[in-house]
């Protein structure tokens, strides 16, 4: 197990845990603001956002090269089944593409992929699934020309109806299995893992060359938001030293992504103080 | 599979359906008037819950069997671990011999067993489980004494942190394969479960002796609070036939007990329109 307490270059941000540059959130923080702040702290590399960088994918990940990190990742591509896609299969075709398009213009590492929620009037996580391994093994050749690995990101349970009728990571390993595709991966984030015992044996069985991500935040236990409520590394209940152990036991050796979605705490405070706790808490308890 | 659209006097209520009698739910019932409102339409059963009967355990036991109705049910015992629980390990041990004792004074088929969230200060999932397994052992031999079966019911694993670490069906049969003594079972509730995949297989592991409680309600897909706002069965996304083909294939043919929390919707109705609901979904689409 890699040892974080003096070295934090293994350290990335996705920059959703600085408020998104949303208004009111990350104190109106451009991207080049964000770029240099982690140059800065020794952060490695950075994951954006697509409503961050619209058109400037390319110039973007230029700026982040020139200061010495790496592009992580791109979130995200559309959700491909359920009550929160862009439209019909087409639409979410068309959409994926482009997600893929922009990460390559990026120079993404992955692309993280969000099934989306149970099939409208179907009733079925199971006929959902089937439609989501269905898209994603289409988009496999694209990803694969663009130099781009989708990381197909399994979110917590809480989230089946709406935005991911995948729900846990054996069943994302079980996709990525029957797809058997090079650029078809999985990410692995603690908010949605952090409650599955049988993640080590699951996450040994996908394998290094299947893990395409890993990202930190914590599950606070009087959370008041399944969505914007996050907490901090070490503000929660997540076995944080456990987690890494088993994606580092199953061969993972790649950046590990702060992500915190948290309105009404992180992304009101100033973005140079959260980038400090990032660093702090990334040395003392991941 | 048992056809129900005919008959339904395999429906139990689950008196949190009304609101637990509290102020301004429920309108003000009492629990003669669900017996007889429940009788009156057929119910084969009813589950009681502790601050509804206070000391009347007994009393209201012969009460709902003079209605021709069957008590399913007792919810129940403290959360044994985390940051719920009535106290040190001393307190609750009390509290669930208290449990235990007032199930036995009604009657009633079994006491539902909820395991309560992380140890506070463990972050450890695990530790926490064999905690609980140790409490549930530690009982089985005093409920047996007493008649009343343990169904230890496995929360959906949006709760794992505040109510209950034991988030799946798998968990909680591999608790009581390790504890082997028979009044030691579990409760399955489609709120929990239905994002569950594996859930016909670990049924089957569990088998019909092992499977004390089948609990009715839906996942609403645009829920707005996890803990008290619950579906009626048919506005959800849950599977409701298959869910209880699983649970049939398994063995099961006791009660189907309907409990739907729901602060601001069925528990602001008025309790013979929930009652004539339930009977009508059951019939139609559980």
């Amino acid at each position: 197990m890699r040892n974080f307490s003096e070295d934090h270059s293994d350290l990335a941000l996705n920059t959703a845990t600085l408020g998104h540059l949303m208004e009111g959130c990350g104190a109106g923080w451009s991207p080049e603001r964000i770029i240099d702040a982690c140059a800065e702290r020794g952060f490695g590399a950075i994951a954006w956002w697509r409503r961050e960088i619209g058109k400037r994918g390319f110039e973007i990940g230029e700026r982040t090269r020139s200061a010495g990190l790496e592009v992580s990742g791109l979130c995200r591509a559309p959700f491909l089944v359920g009550p929160l896609t862009p439209g019909g299969r087409q639409e979410v075709i068309d959409d994926f593409k482009l997600a893929i398009e922009i990460a390559s213009d990026l120079g993404a590492r992955c692309l993280t992929v969000c099934a989306g929620g149970v099939i409208e009037g179907s009733h079925s996580i199971t006929e959902s699934l089937k439609e989501v391994a269905s898209i994603v093994a289409d988009m496999a050749q694209y990803a694969e020309s663009s130099g781009v690995r989708l990381a197909v990101e399994p979110l917590h349970p809480v989230y089946g109806a709406s935005r991911s009728c995948l729900v846990t990571v054996r069943d994302a390993v079980n996709m990525c299995e029957d797809i058997a595709h090079p650029f078809v991966t999985i990410a692995v984030d603690v908010y949605h893992v952090w409650w599955d015992i049988s993640l080590a044996s699951e996450l040994k069985r996908a394998g290094a060359d299947r893990i395409a991500g890993y990202h930190l935040c914590d599950w606070l236990a009087d959370t008041n938001d399944v969505l914007l409520d996050r907490g901090m590394m070490g503000d929660g209940v997540a076995d944080l030293k456990a987690i890494r152990q088993a994606v580092e036991n199953a061969g993972y050796s790649g950046y590990c992504e702060v992500e915190v979605f948290s309105v009404n705490n992180w992304w009101k405070r100033d973005p140079s103080e959260v980038l400090d706790v990032c660093v702090e808490r990334f040395r003392t308890v991941c």
